[in-house]
């Protein structure tokens, strides 16, 4: 199965079983969290004309080439009274534009007399240095679609139309749970033929990132009534999020017990590292199965999981920016799956890890993105391949 | 100033201030810190050669064509038995090798009798589907160095490593405030004058992304009493990040308040969004002074206070990846200052969003990435121009 063919499916799934519960959030708690509601401006933006420099508010027609006399002084948070005719007024870069003016007039261009009258050097324009009511936003625009994934620069917009909180999807629940018992956690002594759970970590630690809640389900026994005791005991989750151990080997306890309360489907994908992916249902909750080497469950997450829950919650656009660049590499022979090498930029050129092995993370720690070789297509140096840095799928 | 001059002597400062103090911390409490020593391997990984296959592990000499009978099964978290001679294992992708074993056949390519004993229908060779030990890591490699900023993937490679904690730099201690009588926080009633401060909520966001640890001094209110009060309050902290008001306008007492107990100066950098900015020291705290219009805000936090803060945390590459892309734009005069332009890929062209004024962060939200534009320079649609992904400096 085509990478694309699975994402589509997966979204269309995601799409199918959207996450309707909403709450409103303080901005502080809204991090990473997708806006359930659009975010439209109550007030305009500025909220009335100002002054874009430190200087002087008059009148053109009042400036004839004699000194003015400084009406008033006009401090950023103030409120100005209208300009009398004939006057100027002292004003700073944010400033409410008193009524009446039509320009500013910046202080390096103002000449300020002994009598304190002030005259001005250069011509003057209409509507010069000062800016309009509503120029960035209007009452009734909507600023934010739902749907908008909200990071800094969204919950500072949204502060600046004064909102203390929002309207937001509940965070998605995911249960992540590790399969093998040759895997040992952390911190554990290792047993012979044993190996330690990094899977557990990777996912936990990135599910956060993305505004999850974690239902940190630890390494299921290789038993299966053990395992279905956990998968009992794990509640009401939005999705359970397993890697290794769910595919057609003899030892497949959690697809044994999966397959006994629900369905589970198992997808041959054209993609490397990553091949077997699951994907089911149990009582009704969602199930995704990620290989489980290192380097297959990374890539097969950033690529699959992440965009399949960030359109369970309503997301619009889940698809990770991806550059065209040229190769620093050769690829003479052409595979049959599509593989996602873990590559980084040097002088202009992306290049490769030297091992490209699913078993550790080193090189995707290594790695400043992944390059995409379709399946059936060679590279040779100077190509132009697609590189999609992790930035764009880490948060 | 140049943009690059700027950056060159915040981190030269940043260099020369590193936040030495180091604490042992879970793994699940170390996302977006940074390592205080190298992460060097302690295990082989793989630990001891095995199976990249569910298939049979074999003696290659033993396999002449005739079926050999099944010894033992291992799987994965097993430890196996040395291999009988003329026999043949059962095992499971991840397991041990047996000793004497020195290749896998996949299951597909056996033929299982019904006695039980196995035969393989092609060739073998010598270490055919064998990770061998260490293949990935082996102990005593530096495996991450020291100043690494740990992500989901750093976490996973320490964790496969067996490592449940690891030594990182303390939190950077960054107090953010905000100057301005014109300010009210969200949430408030707007007064004449006014405006929502939305840059303490930008900055504070962004800085919890970084790992820092945020001491939110609110607005200061534009009194030099007051202001001092505030100061002396603080307490320990790393930096002093501002905005707004640190400049040589009439009513900014923040700047008052810093020059009579330390130095400021003023650095006209050649940058747009984000010409003036600020850095001295308060009591040897070090103080740094963004612009207060929101764009601008984010543009020097982006490209000068975030390597800053990396670096005083001892991070070595601090610089965002840029890519080079075809312009969908045309800028026809060229600017005295560099330029940073709200845009994003469309069609495999950067294009731009249409009011780059600096008041809102709407551009900012609407935007993926960052164009710039160097002084002195023009575009034509079609140029090659630099573009950083937003999500290279939010993270």
């Amino acid at each position: 199965m085509p990478v694309e063919v699975a994402l589509a499916r997966l979204l269309d799934m995601a799409a199918a079983a959207p996450i309707l519960m909403r709450e409103e959030a303080p901005l502080a708690d809204c991090m990473g969290r997708v806006l359930a509601e659009p975010l439209v401006a109550m007030l305009d933006l500025p909220p009335w004309p100002n002054s874009a420099m430190d200087g002087y508010a008059l009148r053109v027609a009042d400036s004839k080439g004699q000194p003015l006399p400084v009406s008033q002084r006009i401090f950023a948070g103030q409120a100005p009274h209208p300009l009398e005719p004939g006057t100027c007024a002292r004003i700073f870069t944010g400033a409410p534009l008193p009524a009446g003016a039509d320009c500013v007039e910046m202080q390096e261009n103002a000449i300020v007399h002994d009598d304190q009258r002030v005259s001005f050097s250069e011509p003057l324009a209409n509507g010069q240095n000062i800016r309009p009511q509503g120029q960035e936003t209007t009452v009734g625009e909507t600023v934010l679609v739902a749907g908008t994934r909200l990071g800094p620069i969204e919950l500072g917009l949204a502060a600046s139309l004064g909102r203390a909180s929002l309207k937001v999807i509940r965070r998605a629940r995911v249960a992540v749970l590790s399969t093998g018992d040759e895997l040992v956690e952390p911190g554990q002594p290792l047993g012979p033929g044993q190996i330690y759970n990094s899977n557990r970590r990777l996912l936990c630690s990135w599910l956060q990132r993305l505004g999850c809640e974690v239902i940190d389900a630890g390494i299921l026994a290789d038993d299966l009534e053990m395992t279905r005791a956990a998968l009992t005991g794990l509640g009401n989750v939005d999705l359970i999020l397993s890697t290794g151990g769910v595919s057609v080997g003899e030892a497949d306890w959690l697809g044994h017990a999966l397959r006994e309360e629900g369905e589970l489907a198992l997808w041959k994908l054209a993609i490397k590292p990553g091949k077997p992916l699951t994907f089911g249902h149990y009582r009704g909750v969602p199930v995704l199965g990620l290989p489980g080497n290192p380097a297959s469950t990374l890539v097969t997450f950033a690529l699959l999981a992440r965009p399949y829950l960030l359109r369970r919650q309503g997301v619009g656009d889940v698809t990770p920016l991806c550059f065209s660049m040229p190769a620093g590499f050769n690829w003479p022979r052409p595979g049959v799956r599509r593989e996602y090498l873990r590559a980084r930029i040097e002088l202009g050129r992306v290049v490769l890890y030297p091992n490209q092995s699913s078993g550790v993370l080193r090189s995707a720690a290594w790695a400043e993105g992944l390059v995409e070789v379709r399946e059936g297509t060679t590279v040779q140096e100077g190509d132009r391949v697609s590189f999609i840095p992790l930035s764009e799928v880490l948060g």
